[in-house]
């Protein structure tokens, strides 16, 4: 930059771009992928109800979406047996989490994670200045004790966990998430990704008041309800932290068919059902496939599976490039010992017929590699 | 907040909510708007081609969008032919403004804009922790001479200047935006929002070299391209200066309808030209039926028309409220002496017969008020 300089945040962060999506790779390959498998998204799709109404409200794109998220607030705060004024909708997980950072981490205040979670997050702390301290995973799963031990150690102003996991698909019961509350350090702030939630059994999900101001909730219409291109995320907290969002975030930011889509799909539970059913179903299969090649299928609450490889990080490295060189785009974890592992999106049938055609040639291909 | 501040930026804003859609204005009369002419929404809407692309992609929003909105800013640098390095999309000009704010201002530091502007832009500048410093209006119109004198003399990193100019629809031409740049002081940037540039005359529009890093300009699909909520802006400016917003922005934030359906959009420039067409002849409806109430039309570039209500700032907010009760949605400069104006938004005929039908019963009541 000759004449502007970037802000001292700002100007500290990568040039690079730190994202790359599957489009990016197939431009880059020159050719589509065959199964879209690395995104956690849900390929079985929206609810027909949800995709009606988008529809039928196109040609009102030119109306600015209401900035009160109304409808679909109330109709969440129904959903959830709660209050609106406990409700803020936002642009996905990820846009609520920026807004989140921002809201209540001050530059150079630091933030607890675990090594290896959601890396979107840890993009947001960087991008607003805060110090990330990392806690290693036990067991394949995010250590709670971990967590609340850095958060003393480091007074952590926030403390990011996801129940179920992403990338590895474990789950902690409720009960435990719920005693994380009684130990975190006065002045933190629990930060729970609940985006997998609607996939994990019913014991995984903890009661908690959502005036409880040592945690803040945070949902979204991107996995279970099939929409992760329409940007509908909401959070769950106690009023005073939920108002806050309003001194900061982008009110006229949402897009008018999505608002009004999540509310279709909210409100059409029978889809859900059969999502759930058809994601249950696509994890065994992705076990089973897992298996007639050798490997480990890890037990998942969420619509994604993690493949052990059964070698070190390098191994899985390759076996992924060699599925990406036959058309099957998945994602890997980060962090050993974690990246011994692909992760495996469920998909409708045909889409998992061509990742187990797949599998067995880039496994061959990645052993002579 | 019992447990947890928030950081000191946020905690220093106002608590209140900033803005107010006509839905939370209709929920609270109880009766729906007739006519929605307050937010200079384009109710000749979107080119049936983009909506027949949002239609046609509605079924698979399980996908995310495209993180590097490739084909659409491929598009839209063909369009202007310049380079796609030079071009950032994101969710409509204000998400960009708060980017670019971010991205360039430092808590502290001055910005300059004119005092009864856009009120985002003013609202992204404070969320940041800057200070605006406002310049009045001058003739109705934005005065570049003073933007630049106060550049000068407070050292300001953006200047901001609306060209067509929102709330009062006057313009300068291309050569007198030119000439500021020249006058610019080392480090200050301006930021041109050209929201209504598309209904301008071809002088408003300066040609301004893309890699120039005196400048950032501001375009949207909300008003001409008639998608308000699908929320799709792009900046064009230096290839530094929008290679840094990857650094901050949110990469999965934009709606995959939205982006495909503003390329169907941009390659209907018949629509386009229908549009302004119309827009044209809107001006000339409201200009008329301002004139046979009495009241003075202001010229417009743009895509609304501020109406002279020939008195006190007073006079003209119980128009304005005279009108809602009738159910027509206007709104109004914030600033004397532009708040003897209400800003009406061009629109098709019904709503515009509607606005003729309540105008004089409005002006009515308001003398009596």
């Amino acid at each position: 930059m000759t004449r502007l300089r970037f802000a001292p945040i700002p100007a500290s962060l990568p040039a690079t771009v730190p994202f790359t999506g599957p489009e990016t790779l197939e431009r880059r390959s020159g050719t589509p992928f065959v199964a879209r498998l690395g995104a956690n998204e849900n390929g079985f799709g929206p609810s027909p109800r949800a995709v009606e109404a988008m529809v039928r409200s196109a040609t009102e794109i030119w109306k600015y979406a209401d900035p009160d998220n109304h409808d679909l607030r109330h109709a969440l705060a129904a959903h959830h047996a709660i209050a609106p004024e406990h409700i803020m909708i936002g642009e996905g997980i990820d846009g609520l989490l920026g807004l989140l950072v921002r809201l209540t981490l001050a530059p150079g205040e630091t933030v607890v994670t675990s090594d290896g979670a959601y890396p979107t997050f840890n993009y947001h702390v960087a991008g607003f200045g805060g110090h990330l301290h990392k806690v290693p995973y036990r067991n394949d799963a995010e250590d709670p004790d971990a967590l609340i031990a850095a958060a003393r150690e480091h007074f952590a102003r926030l403390v990011y966990l996801a129940n179920p996991d992403n990338p590895m698909g474990s789950w902690h019961p409720g009960s435990r998430i719920a005693a994380m509350l009684d130990q975190l350090p006065q002045g933190s702030l629990l930060v729970l990704d609940e985006a997998y939630a609607e996939f994990a059994p019913n014991e995984a999900i903890p009661r908690i008041d959502p005036q409880d101001d040592r945690v803040i909730r945070l949902r979204t219409f991107s996995k279970a309800y099939g929409m992760a291109g329409a940007r509908v995320g909401y959070a769950i907290g106690p009023v005073d932290l939920i108002a806050g969002f309003d001194r900061i975030r982008n009110h006229f930011g949402m897009n008018r068919m999505a608002q009004i889509g999540a509310l279709a799909a909210l409100q059409d539970g029978e889809w859900l059902a059969e999502t759930r059913r058809q994601v249950t179903a696509a994890r065994d299969r992705i076990a089973a496939i897992a298996q007639a090649n050798g490997l480990t299928a890890l037990p998942s609450a969420t619509n994604f599976v993690a493949v052990d490889c059964g070698a070190e990080g390098d191994f899985a490295r390759r076996v992924l490039a060699e599925l990406a060189g036959l058309g099957i785009f998945v994602r890997m974890p980060g962090v050993a010992p974690m990246d011994r592992c692909i992760r495996v999106s469920c998909a409708p049938a045909p889409e998992l017929d061509a990742f187990a055609e797949a599998l067995p040639k880039a496994l061959s291909r990645a052993r002579q590699g």
